[in-house]
């Protein structure tokens, strides 16, 4: 019997975030596929289109009109899976009819006025913008909530019902299922290893080097060792940080240049508007942790998570096996890091023009 | 303040099988759907296709040639994620690069030779003569491994390949994430309350209504309470049993025919080839499990997880939000169940003609 080799056999990988487990099969890359595609993005998408309910003095469909912003503009989501004034409802709990009423708010955030820009196109001054509303949105929201989700779904394919760049902020009382977690695994590893999980990660990820997609001076982008989607990445500070409100003007700086620097590299992969859903998890904001001790454990990243496995139009599908046992991944992580690594940092878009 | 309402305000409800909790957002099935919609499943296809490598005497990507057969067909994947003969690794332990080596087998099973038909079309026989082989598949395969994932694809939406009636049986030698969760749920209940948690979750089910579905003789279907899926359902035994082998002959046959009647109330409801993720969780092989005694706190039970939403077009995406912090949904699960209760016990497809 030969001899065993990560990138042809086999093997599980874990998460020690989710303390969830990953299948690779590393030669299952090669199968052919005769199933479903999906329509690529498209390419030529105007500056301004007026039945888009982000662009600036258009009207919504509550018949609110938007401000004519030229920074990023934010409002409560139309349709919002949360509301603040929810009734408090007894919590029943028996064991097997377990339910909580939940208050929340969920809010919308445009990136920018103009229509057909995405992430990577945008400067690094208008996404330091971003990420500058982002922390107003945490300073605010935190006040009354314990968990603040920013994110994105990016694409057609990822439910994203429009193109106009956005992403979004649910806020709610409870701390969600994976943030609970993940909080969890890294209060855990603080009391077993006496040190920080994701601190102890990044420092053996730079030394090693084989899952770094790009660096800069506070930041590290790799494809986790457990990643579950195909090109997944994650981003990590350098230094301790716990939440985005830490982070220095020129850890913002920094933190800009690399959202634009890996969200180049994934457009380039395929020649399109990279579809993904991004988010961030920082140190949940429960009373408990309001002392900067208490939240030793966290270090703030974000994930993203892009669907698309071989082509524009060929992705991943999380199925029977991934939906009943287990995720399963068709290359290594290190595959994934080697082909976004060697992306060319310039937008495919501008070397066209 | 009104009072709490569980069919207008937004709750969590807990999966006591997961340990996850779902966002149930009952008010937001009104929001309107301007995003991707897919291309619903056509309904003309041909009794056999000389392209298909599923049918009966075809020839496959590898070369083999499919025998003409009449019964189910099982082979193992040409392009399977795992692999009997993988070597063995050393499992790498230190908390942070967790790995071991895989070994396992992935087989198909098309349930009929006419590629035409799914399984809501098949008659009560050809099922159990489906429920039989898995049963077969079963028996060999836990020889050999600790877990035996029976699952079924169903629509190109959902990542199937071909329209072929056929499902899938991965076997492996560690319990994946999954199963090991539900495993170890159930027993955590039997030892908190003393009672089998599915045979519990049963007998309540059973008294209340709201949630089912269909119900015969031995086998109930409801629409779990934690349903994270719009039209999820969870199909249980109103008896004791752990894994299929334990069914009687008759067992099977009512299995198939619940099988029939929840698969045609799915295709009703969006008069279309209803895609979904079906799978089946039965008491893992491993040795610790031999005897019959040390599996009371199991109850086997089979998970439909369908993407549409609305229509045969649009489908709920699990996306940002979902990846990022928790499963949201738009319906509650008992509005979900009273659509499906009150769908036709007769095919569409058979009143057309
Ligand atoms: O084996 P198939 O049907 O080609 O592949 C499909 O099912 C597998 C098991 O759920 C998934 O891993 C794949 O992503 C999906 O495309
Ligand atoms: O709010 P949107 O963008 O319309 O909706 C999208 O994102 C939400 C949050 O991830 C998901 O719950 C929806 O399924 C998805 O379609």
């Amino acid at each position: 019997m030969s001899e065993f080799d990560v990138k042809e056999h086999p093997h599980r990988r874990y998460n020690p975030l989710t303390g969830d487990w990953v299948l690779v099969s590393p030669h299952r890359a090669k199968r052919p596929w005769q199933g479903q595609v999906e329509a690529p993005a498209t390419d030529d998408i105007p500056h301004y289109d007026s039945s888009c309910f982000l662009c600036p003095s258009n009207k919504r469909i509550t018949g609110d009109i938007n401000p004519n912003y030229s920074k990023p503009f934010v409002f409560t989501n139309d349709f919002a899976a949360l509301h603040q004034d929810t009734p408090a409802a007894i919590r029943n709990d028996d064991g097997l009819f377990v339910m909580e009423s939940e208050r929340g708010t969920s809010r919308v955030v445009c990136y920018s006025p103009d229509h057909s820009l995405t992430m990577p196109e945008l400067s690094n001054e208008q996404i330091a913008a971003v990420i500058q509303e982002w922390i107003a949105q945490y300073r605010e929201l935190s006040q009354q909530y314990a968990w603040v989700q920013v994110f994105e779904n990016k694409g057609a394919i990822n439910g994203c019902s429009n193109p106009h760049p956005h992403g979004q902020i649910w806020a709610c009382t409870s701390v969600p299922t994976l943030p609970a977690k993940t909080d969890e695994s890294q209060r855990q590893y603080l009391a077993q290893h006496g040190k920080n999980l994701l601190q102890a990660y990044v420092e053996r990820e730079l030394a090693d080097g084989a899952r770094t997609v790009v660096e800069n001076e506070h930041w590290l982008v790799v494809v986790p060792y457990w990643a579950s989607w195909p090109f997944e990445t994650l981003l990590l500070p350098k230094t301790h940080v716990t939440r985005m409100e830490e982070l220095s003007s020129s850890q913002q700086q920094t933190l800009a240049d690399i959202l634009k620097q890996i969200t180049i590299r994934y457009d380039n992969l395929f020649q399109c508007a990279f579809p993904y859903s991004m988010g961030w998890h920082v140190a949940p904001y429960s009373a408990q942790y309001q002392d900067e001790s208490a939240r030793a454990h966290w270090l703030m990243h974000c994930h993203f998570y892009p669907p698309l496995l071989r082509s524009a139009t060929v992705k991943k599908f999380m199925v029977g096996y991934e939906m009943m046992a287990e995720t399963q991944r068709d290359m290594t992580p290190e595959q994934a890091a080697e082909r976004l690594r060697q992306q060319s940092p310039i937008h495919y878009k501008s070397v066209q023009k």
